[in-house]
């Protein structure tokens, strides 16, 4: 119980210490190594780093040369880099810094301090500097003209000798320009009046920001104009993410996908489901089939799980009624696709049932129905983000989530033409199809297809009670791409060792998730869906590269 | 966006079928395998397979004909088992079942239809039989006794003929008997008049589920009275964890487990941190030092995050100002403590700081103080549940968090004649000497350790700006033991790498996240918790093991 503090313990964390109001001056931002030179690092290594600070220090000369200061100016306190030791937790001054999303008109005269990085350093002419300002994607003008008594030449040479990227704190008074403000999602100026430099960046980036934060219609646009722009690749984005991160729509991309597994948890826990955990080391392959990654567990065989299937049953089985898990999934499969990655997100669902598995259903109705109309009311501003560099059109979904059964898709991509076998899967072609398909019949880019093929099923999959040569389970679509697969499970022990072996799957790697049905088994059902494929086909993406944060495919291991 | 839907689409999943009421009747209810035997399966495994199976039908044949039934009983139809065929998804009945949580007086009279497992089974005579039906951990009593028209004699013997934990659907009507019911959570009874057995549990259970929830006390007093009681070990239950989960003490960890997640999110989402996933298949090791699990990732050799340490760094490096991850963590130490584990589940922080780690303490004393407050408040029950098999104290802690230096720690164990090396770390048993220390002087299981030497940290932490051998590093404990570890991290490139170098750490594995800080990087800090040791350590637990839904230590991969 919290019971009141004693007088020692009044510690206040974040009290103002005593010492100078800040303690900034210009200077090498640089600290010394204070440690021995490494032993056991080797040689190649060590020459190959040494080489690489070498050049590194080279270009900090250049740029601290830049900023070369006259020691002569009386305003030199008023600028320069801050070192690195004053930056060590030295002291908690009290001051208040304003964050740059909430820099407006309101504001207006008066005096801020602001953190953030240099996106742009413009030198108007020698008297006058613009530096735009970015925090956490939100961005501000910051205005240096010289005035005495505020602003130096010198100043302004500094400002102008920041490199790109550099975390600054600008202390400032806000002005309104009377014209709109193109380059910056603030609409006011800030007139800069101190500048310090917490962090430089290298000068020169692997890459530029705005290149990076192009959007297609602006390449077309600069063909027709003979105007050169850099276009920034897929991997030398993913190989410097830190920097590709920053972009608008990337921005966007990760806070959007950040709600959708917010309200995944928001609507299944007003549901009744409670979140597990489940080991994602595990002995045998947790679906029979496809590849996995093996690895030895103290001398044992082991592997990593390719989905959480078998413990989220067995949780049911252990009287949790309602669970979901949000997990990482490893697959080690050589898919080179557009939509595959190595390891991925799983949002995971298992519930006892009553009778049918239409209950399965109706979660996946009401949650995704709830999770699309939040994120269009609660995510304006990241969508907008990512539509103006990859536009989009706005998903369609219905206020009930058609049903439809395979048969009746089998059916209508028949009667286009298409002939896909009805005891068989659909190809990645051959779903896009039917997506096409069903948007022109039903107005809708989400809907379910379930009574899939048994044979096309994992071996706990449950037979359809009038033909067993379907079963009770279902795949959920956006944009004619799977998203959502799931069923209702067998639950009965002796059917369920009939189906794994009748499929060929060795009993011994899945004893103790058979007989967790031999202790009283609920009838249940569940479903997994993929984080990053619900991002992408939301926001109508090209990659599922772009929707994770480090993404791992069969050939990238790195960042 | 949503729209109307068209006529086509009005597909209702839970519309009333227009078949039977229900089609249940007594008789065998497994499955007969539809499936040809098996061609991939190995012989031994098969024959193992064959063996085991024969022995569960006989076991079941013996479970049947102790409920073989009088099939001149002209109220057959009220009771049996449900043939598996029946619970393959075959129609929508519209009957609507009641939870056991909500049984109460005020449903007095009524007709119920209640689902769960037959918890314990008691015949009185051949006339007279009661279940105590449990579903979620509520329990209520059935009574079945023979009523012309409503209960036959056929009906009690096959109530009796049921196994523990079997799968049943009680209709009764709702009484309220004068005294209290012992036995159960609910305080009326249902006067049972049908029941289904929906999947039967095998007649000998690996361990019975009241031998398992017995606390220690009912064991001395037991012993006092000459009595034998089944004592069920920690393997066992481990080994049959779908079973032990089934416990009130277990449902109650784990549910407590959900709001220690839950409460963890909701507070950092209302300070604006945004939830990630990183990657847990890396090319290097995630932190130096502890072993790792490594493995062949497509040629590549590669290892499983030992944190998200580097990753989050770099998210905090890609903008995203503050940001939080609930993940697993794979640890391959060789620790066979009563608090370690090769896996479990990580509550990890990072965030942006402007002057001083002070600003991370700040977040760790308002989320943890949130989350005891909270949990108190929301888990009453579970909490009961637990104390009742595991007694413990509720956890004292101060409403502003007890803030002591790492020298004051080792000055106060030095006044108890405990020697410790200022500028080592503390072991196991001298953190829980201190814990005793600080509870007796300062009134608190719960406090932080702050600036420890920098030696005995990860080379990504900041040494303290007025002495390089101590650091701006923490942790925090409960009861005396560690459950948080955090720290201002080295943000600047040079220093970072020199640290690394310092400390022997390859500097190609961390080569892209020591990039990471080169193009413009904040002050920043985090820290790391281990959801099992919280939850552990917050209820009194003496064995990690037990907050692990299915733990995995260096002897450990099953189930």
């Amino acid at each position: 119980m919290a019971s009141e503090p004693s007088p020692e313990t009044l510690t206040s964390y974040l009290k103002l210490s005593d010492t100078d109001d800040n303690g900034s001056s210009h200077g090498d931002s640089l600290e010394k190594n204070p440690e021995e030179p490494p032993k056991n690092i080797s040689k190649k290594a060590a020459k190959k780093e040494a080489m690489k600070a070498e050049k590194l220090k080279k270009q900090q000369q250049m740029a601290a040369s830049a900023a070369q200061i006259d020691e002569l100016d009386p305003l030199a306190s008023n600028y320069g880099d801050i070192p690195l030791k004053e930056l060590q937790s030295k002291d908690i001054s009290g001051r208040v810094w304003t964050e740059v999303k909430s820099l407006s008109e309101e504001l207006k005269d008066t005096e801020v301090l602001i953190r953030g990085q240099a996106q742009t350093i413009r030198a108007v002419s020698k008297n006058m500097a613009f530096i735009v300002l970015r925090e956490r994607g939100f961005t501000v003008q910051c205005v240096f003209t010289i005035a005495p008594g505020f602003v130096s030449k010198q100043m302004v040479k500094f400002v102008t000798g920041l490199s790109r990227e550099s975390y600054i704190d600008v202390y400032g008074v806000v002005s309104v320009p009377g014209v709109a403000i193109k380059g910056s999602s603030q609409q006011v100026e800030v007139q800069g009046r101190k500048i310090f430099c917490i962090n430089r960046a290298i000068p020169t980036l692997p890459f530029n920001l705005e290149d990076a934060a192009r959007s297609e219609a602006e390449f077309i646009k600069a063909e027709q104009t003979g105007e050169q722009l850099v276009r920034v690749g897929q991997d030398t984005r993913l190989n410097n993410r830190v920097l590709d991160m920053r972009t608008p729509a990337n921005q966007g991309i990760f806070r959007i996908q950040y709600q959708v597994c917010n309200l995944f948890r928001m609507f299944l826990s007003s549901e009744d489901f409670v979140e597990i955990h489940t080991p994602k080391l595990i002995a045998g392959a947790s679906e029979g089939g496809s590849a996995v990654f093996k690895l030895d567990y103290k001398g044992q065989p082991a592997c990593l799980a390719q989905s959480p299937q078998l413990h989220k049953q067995m949780a049911i089985c252990g009287n949790f009624g309602r669970v979901f898990e949000v997990g990482h999934v490893f697959r080690a499969e050589d898919s080179f696709t557009h939509r595959h990655l190595c390891e991925f997100t799983g949002l995971d669902v298992e519930m006892e049932i009553k009778e049918h598995y239409f209950e399965v259903l109706d979660i996946v109705d009401r949650l995704f129905v709830y999770i699309f109309d939040e994120l269009n009311q609660k995510c304006k501003k990241e969508l907008e983000a990512v539509n103006k560099q990859y536009p989009f059109e706005p998903l369609k979904y219905l206020w009930k989530t058609l049903l439809l059964t395979f048969k009746e898709g089998i059916e209508m991509l028949k009667e286009a033409g298409i002939d896909a076998d009805p005891l068989g899967d659909l190809n990645t072609e051959t779903e896009r199809k039917l997506g096409q398909l069903v948007r022109e019949k039903y107005d809708t880019d989400f809907y379910i297809l379930h009574r899939y093929p048994l044979a096309v099923r994992p071996f706990y999959t449950m037979p359809c009670y009038d033909d067993d040569l379907y079963s009770n389970s279902f795949d959920v679509f956006i944009r004619g791409e799977e998203i959502i697969s799931g069923a209702q499970r067998v639950h009965d022990a002796e059917f369920l060792s009939n189906r794994a072996q009748a499929l060929g799957i060795d009993l011994k790697t899945i004893s103790t998730y058979v007989d967790s049905f031999r202790y009283g088994a609920p009838t249940h059902g569940g479903f997994g869906v993929g984080l990053e494929r619900v991002v992408m086909l939301f926001c109508g993406l090209n990659n599922i590269r772009k929707t994770s944060l480090f993404p791992r495919d069969p050939q990238r291991l790195a960042p």
